[in-house]
């Protein structure tokens, strides 16, 4: 099989290092609106690097579209009539923005957050797929089953849903890491402090609901404590606003 | 050495099992508000559990006051004159509250979130600090350096911040994951989808700061994403102040 990455972010650079490495799958050609960018993942794969998107192999079975939501239904213009199937990795973009443009195409949307330096390994990572014809989707679930062992399929309105409560559960957590952080640094204290704290907070729920391990003042309703911190906060109207939206969203959670 | 534990929830549990754990050191006796509470902890320890704190072992080295912030002040009343010293392990009550009370006083605040029903290992658990003697500093550290590798000593002032730094880092973090879990219920999706992203989440940050792997549409200010995000939020008021207070309190970190 083989396949075309347009684009070269993090979810790109992750899943062309992750499909090449399956046996009889060839990443053939990369393209960015970074060519540098483009080059760089191309050498790292042995893939080409293309400046022009009419350049794409015609002969390749899949072009992977993984970039930022907002540039990919323009993006799509640029290589209508490609005649293999197109897929988008993005979990807000309905499937129906490809309508009219290709003859087979899907999602292909891995539901984990990526950095660029960081590893990361498929195997446990959601993949949602969803095609606009059997044939199309059975290619994507060979590929998925080969990278996951979680692999589902779900149409675009549910996997919006899904993007939605990811942004909760990363996107909105990673910020209070860093509205802690802010809070630490303004006070000379280093990060560091609280890391085992972040990592026994996500474990904890790897085996229960959120809801059943609650901790913290606002579930106990200790009023000292609250306003104590919200004394502290004073001279950081923002972070306070986030304080005590968080605390009352959390004491309606009281039974 | 000789310990008292004053309560029997999830800091006291996993305290005193981990302290009765060190060579030479003996929790001898629970008390609980709950006295089934006391004795099932005194059991699991071969430990007395104690209906009422008029009996609490005078030779006692150590009493260490386990309980809800806002109980302290009053339990702490019920034990004067203890002759040994008494620490507490909470975060938010500064060390002043023992004053007047007895001769050697201080806390040992474990920076971690506890669940009953899971083993946590306090190896690499911060053990902060504080005071009243040198004498009785030497004696928390010894026993906190028995029980982790990060012991440190900080006055009540600083430890107020570590805690409501702790505050967003954990128990915010958890109420997010729990709101996540709301917005898949509401349409039939089950949390464990999100399990993979919320560890990775957390790992990203043991090597890295928060700010600089933010991730989603507000860090991108993709307004078409979080356009769509409020409306399917339309029906959930709480949910959708909560979405734009953080997508806002992101965008200001953009560079």
């Amino acid at each position: 099989m083989k396949i075309v990455i347009v684009g070269a972010g993090n979810v790109a650079t992750h899943l062309a290092k992750a499909l090449n490495k399956i046996d009889d799958v060839k990443v053939a050609q990369i393209w960015s609106n970074s060519y540098q960018n483009a080059l760089q993942l191309a050498n790292d794969i042995d893939a080409l690097a293309i400046e022009n998107l009419a350049d794409i192999d015609q002969d390749a079975d899949l072009c992977l579209i993984a970039i930022k939501d907002d540039a990919i239904a323009a993006t799509i213009k640029k290589i209508t009539g490609f005649k293999g199937l197109v897929a988008h990795t993005s979990g807000a973009i309905p499937l129906n923005v490809f309508d009219g443009e290709f003859i087979q195409y899907g999602v292909f949307y891995p539901l984990q957050t990526f950095s660029k330096q960081k590893e990361v390994s498929f195997n446990d990572i959601p993949i949602c797929l969803e095609a606009n014809t059997t044939d199309g989707l059975n290619l994507l679930k060979d590929l998925a089953d080969k990278l996951s062992k979680r692999v589902l399929v779900i149409d675009s309105e549910k996997r919006k849903i899904l993007h939605l409560a990811a942004v909760f559960a990363c996107n909105f957590t990673n910020h209070l890491y860093a509205l802690a952080d802010e809070v630490l640094k303004a006070n000379d204290l280093n990060f560091d402090i609280l890391r085992p704290l972040i990592t026994e907070t996500a474990n904890k729920v790897q085996n229960a609901l959120p809801l059943a391990v609650q901790t913290g003042p606002a579930i106990r309703n200790d009023l000292a404590t609250m306003q104590k911190h919200e004394t502290l906060l004073e001279n950081q109207p923002a972070l306070l606003t986030i304080y005590k939206t968080l605390s009352e969203s959390i004491k309606k959670t009281r039974k």
